[in-house]
């Protein structure tokens, strides 16, 4: 099983401030944390971070029909970002919404997702952790579908 | 008269998904059909597609001189995008706005729309067909303005 | 094809004030160019004008039957009205919702329109000619249907 | 006791279109059905339409001193007419709102009825039955009254 | 100087019911003490009330041209309509809005009036003599326009 | 036909205070009116009442399977139990909610209901009346049903 | 008959500038006309303005037994003072409202009035004879309260 | 590790109906085979289901020093109890908050939790395999925490 | 003079947890506390603690006839239940309403209370001796009622 | 112990008017009642009434230093006034927010205190005595702190 | 050129508390801090402060024709006084709102300023040389507009 | 001292259109006169434009470790983008929001800003002159800091 995990705005960051909001893993050593620990779990992962709503938009076009689903962080574009809610509608892959950070416990603005409601699921809280969850539970998800 | 027509994010997806919303027409033969009709009465048309807000308002600065007008489609961007409305005001190129499914009948929030209230007219809900009317409504206001 | 245009509360006005919304047209010669507009296309319209809600409905289910749809303007009626709501899709016959002036760019309350989840589309802001792209629109949003 | 049963815009087209919602009972076979129910009640009722707000508003007046109560379903109406509310207050006589659909399954915007809080009660969800639910209610209601 | 005054739907039930809001006089005797008033004032006024929206559109229309001012308790039609509102936008004539009760001590719904920003002026809560205040207002405001 | 009656937290209370919004009936004299009033029409019914939202919850899952249907009389929980909502959903089993007052006519938070979309129809205003004329509602709802 | 009339802040610049919402007369002239006009109707009335809250909180006070009425234009305490609302209520002066301008034609926060409830009637929109339409109108109040 | 598995109200029908939503394992299914799951990782688990606010209060309560977290479904009462909210606050137990279908994608008032910021994380839309991911995001930011 | 003191869900915590908010006394030692305190001043007080919504309630019911007033503190049921509020008015016991901590600088939801309108008032902020303030304060009131 | 007693706007006509809402002692009673009752507890009180918020302010800003606490009833400066909220903040004197009358069962505007989440604690419903159990808490509350 | 500087209530506590906020510096070094600065620039200003309502109205009447401009900082009545607003407007004299902290990083109201579009500009968080950019940015202004 | 001057969307069309708004001074000449003006002041400042949200994102990135600080007018982007609010909070740069027109005498959707609370200050309405405020508010914040 292969999934493409997307990474939204200033997630490459990671690890150099708001270290109380986000840890302190560093946004390579979460790639590599996150690819070992789904590799023995037989999920097989790319990683794509980008800052720009519209990179994110094709990076999920691009996909289609390469990989079994996405595992997405689309960061601040959560919240402002229809056009990539309408790029998993309109490419159909499956795909599970994270956050690193419980984002419910922070700004108001962050409870509102612009993609909640069109994903399979949402895993939030857990650190890096969340990706592996997230990734988990889409697996799940696809074996079970395909019974 | 020449106008340039602009689409926005996930439009070059048309005809593979969702076509009980946006129909069975690829978004080349969305062009091909929308040319081909608009060079029949006289209205020339270049076709810009693309998936970020900043291009699009590159887009929209660039025509300014260029062409007569602009016809606009922003998909998502027409919800979140203030920058498109600014570039319109900025350049002051007179435009519409068309879709091509009915917005009003989706999502609530597909019913707000950030530029609708500084171009001359709107139209939505004719599949590919929103672009021709669209272009031709623009045609005959400047027209009448020439007056 | 056959269509009802339907008008609502004070277009008789129309020509005689508040020009720079509406223009200079009277509401009779409005009728006229569009009558011969579309006669040129092969579209027949019979046009009806009333100041009350009441008829308006009246004039919607009388027509069922009689003509292949309704190119309807109900101005005020439009932000105000389930009634009229009611009466299309009661009736079921389709039906374009088409304004005269941009109503996004006037009061607030002109925003909101009750009937423009239950039309085919939506054509405002091209004066006179919005009736003739609304016209055209259901045209040919009907011959399709066909196919 | 004697009732007038007033229906209000669109439910003359009862049993035409959107039978999922309405049944299929036409408006002619409401009335008799309705009537035939209650005479048997002892109940005699006058069955008054109208699609227009004015009329319905003239229907309440004309029956001050002459019914005994109001079974009242304002369709459209139920949710725009303050005039309707105002007839009601006005005149003092007794009413019931009734309404064929559970109008609480419906569009949010039918769900605030103008007229709910000056009726006796109200009834909804039980097709034709409403009528008879909400006639009866009524003369209960008026036969505690009196004791 | 020759006024009209309309009244709004209800008011013809004046003394009626509900005293304690609208007083014990009659519409008659309303009209009678209105007039007596104004003429001793040189004011002229004729009296036009409907129940329907659409004959206090017409009566709004067929003023124009025929009387210096309008007088207008649109009761409960203030809260509803913009049809009035755009006739009386529409022919020009100026206007001020009365009511007999103080609206602002009753329900909610009551305090939002449709053309209180597009008439002269407002008076509420003086009885019948509201008319006669809002009569003796638009007098002097046409005659000093007149200056 | 066998009805389950349902009653919410502070109906037992009934006839003791608040007798201008309630009335003057004990909850035990409720109880034997509805009783004697539906077995007159063949309609046998069970009362429960509690004032536990977890209890009411558990009374409609226990209902499963013994009775035709539930006439529901949430009192408070009305307006906040989302519990009681999903008991009705999760067991299917057909359901009316019915008020002895007019909830309409009070506190603007009794005026939302959490259960009445999901419920068959919606009485209120007629006292113990109120409960017949829900479980004859109910009773011809299922009769129409099974033809 | 003797009335308070009470003006609130930056009435006293009345005249100087924003002539095109409050006309060209000097605050010390609006007082000149208004007491010759009342004058000549048996009304006596005796001027107050303040820029401070307090004092016009005070000046009700004050008047408590000594005047008939108060004839009050609050101007930007309108909005934003419940303490005038307040001793309007605890002294039980009758009074009415007035203001120069229409207030519904101008700012949004100019529409909500704190003390529109607790006043006999309100007029606005008539210059300088706002104070004498409100003043009339009290009177006439007063006198019909008398019988 | 050992963990509460707290659920909320109607969670015991489970299987019986809305299979769209809930899917077809029956509740002690879902106890089993997460419980089996989850054995395997290391981590006990222990199941408590209750109708009732009051009971899950307790539990939460009875809870504490006793496991090491809990992982809740509050189902109805996520949306409703700030008792729940409260009782994990109060006592201070890591928590995780999960849901088997994805509580976005259906009626908006699930979307609101009242628990979501007091919780480490938060998963849903996996069904039973929430419970696994949410157990395993809890295992795993103890662990980290004792580090 | 005999009143009940009514404690909500998660007051027998105190001093557990969240001690900057609620101070370092156990629920046995407030309990001690508060009753010693109001002994000296002639006042007996029961004390009831339940984390049930229903229970509560059914507290309120049984108290009727057998105490002078209630004292309490709904805790998160302040916010939530309708219920206590109908029973509180259903029972027409007097009660205060109490709160440890000051509710008002806490979370939002905290600040809405659905009783604070039917007791004869409230008292907060002030730890256990909110309890000994609203005691006294219901014991005043008493006496001077009996007046 | 000394406090500053701080009583906002209309305060001064307590006993005059509204005595249902607010008792029928004179201000100067209030006083001495409460002067009385506190000195016999060992706490001196100074009393200072004022109409102006900008006296209230200073009042405030004057008592640093000389008095221990302040027990405020701001009345109508309750709910408008940022710059009382900005004087206890600035000054940071100790204070609680009392009422004579329970302000949750009046007008709505007057549920939002716009000091009440800066002082220790808030009575209301108590009529003079609110201030009583107001000087009480402050007083338990400092001698508490100082241990 | 000569500028008046306004404070608003509180203000004259600066330095006293609250200095995570305000800073340390008293309101009379800061008066002569920015009275130095501006010195130098060649802008001569003059100082003042109060805490009511009023007397800022005042102020700024009597400013009127005596110095070019306004440095104002309103403090809380920023948020509450349109009678501020309206002696801006209504005396004309251009005017920039400073604030020493960053109201927008603080309590939600002190969002909204009353003043903030009837100003040339808005300066906020730069401590005492707010005052400072503010009183540079009108200079700069004016001697713009003079050209 | 050394800055970053971020200009968002648009405002490389400076000086085209809308000259009411945004003055005359082409893109070019704005940069070349805040510059000059503040070299003068011993500030260096660089200028980025750009019409992507994603290419401001990351020109914040990059920086960091660079610059001094950060004088920002995202345009369009300030009322929409939390990916630039984040970029702000994950590089730490102290930055100043400035803006050439008064935010908020334009659209109400000009009036919110999703950076302010995270910046310094804010200056707006002084035209090019708000950057060169903005740059030395800044830089007189940094230099006290570093005290």
């Amino acid at each position: 099983m292969k999934f493409l995990v997307i990474n939204g705005p200033n997630l490459n960051l990671l690890g150099k401030r708001e270290r109380d909001v986000y840890g302190s893993l560093s946004y390579r050593e979460l790639e590599e944390k996150v690819t070992a620990h789904l590799e023995r779990e037989g999920i097989e992962c790319e990683f794509f971070q980008s800052n720009s709503e519209g990179e994110i938009v094709e990076a999920i076009q691009s996909a289609a029909g390469k990989v079994d689903g996405i595992v997405i962080n689309p960061a601040a574009y959560t919240h402002t970002s229809i056009a990539i809610r309408d790029a998993l509608l309109g490419t159909g892959i499956p795909a599970v919404e994270v956050h690193i950070s419980n984002v419910y416990a922070r700004e108001d603005f962050r409870r509102k997702s612009l993609i909640e409601d069109v994903v399979v699921g949402k895993v939030c809280g857990f650190g890096w952790f969340s990706y592996v969850l997230g990734a988990r539970g889409l697996a799940q998800h696809l074996s079970e579908e395909r019974k």
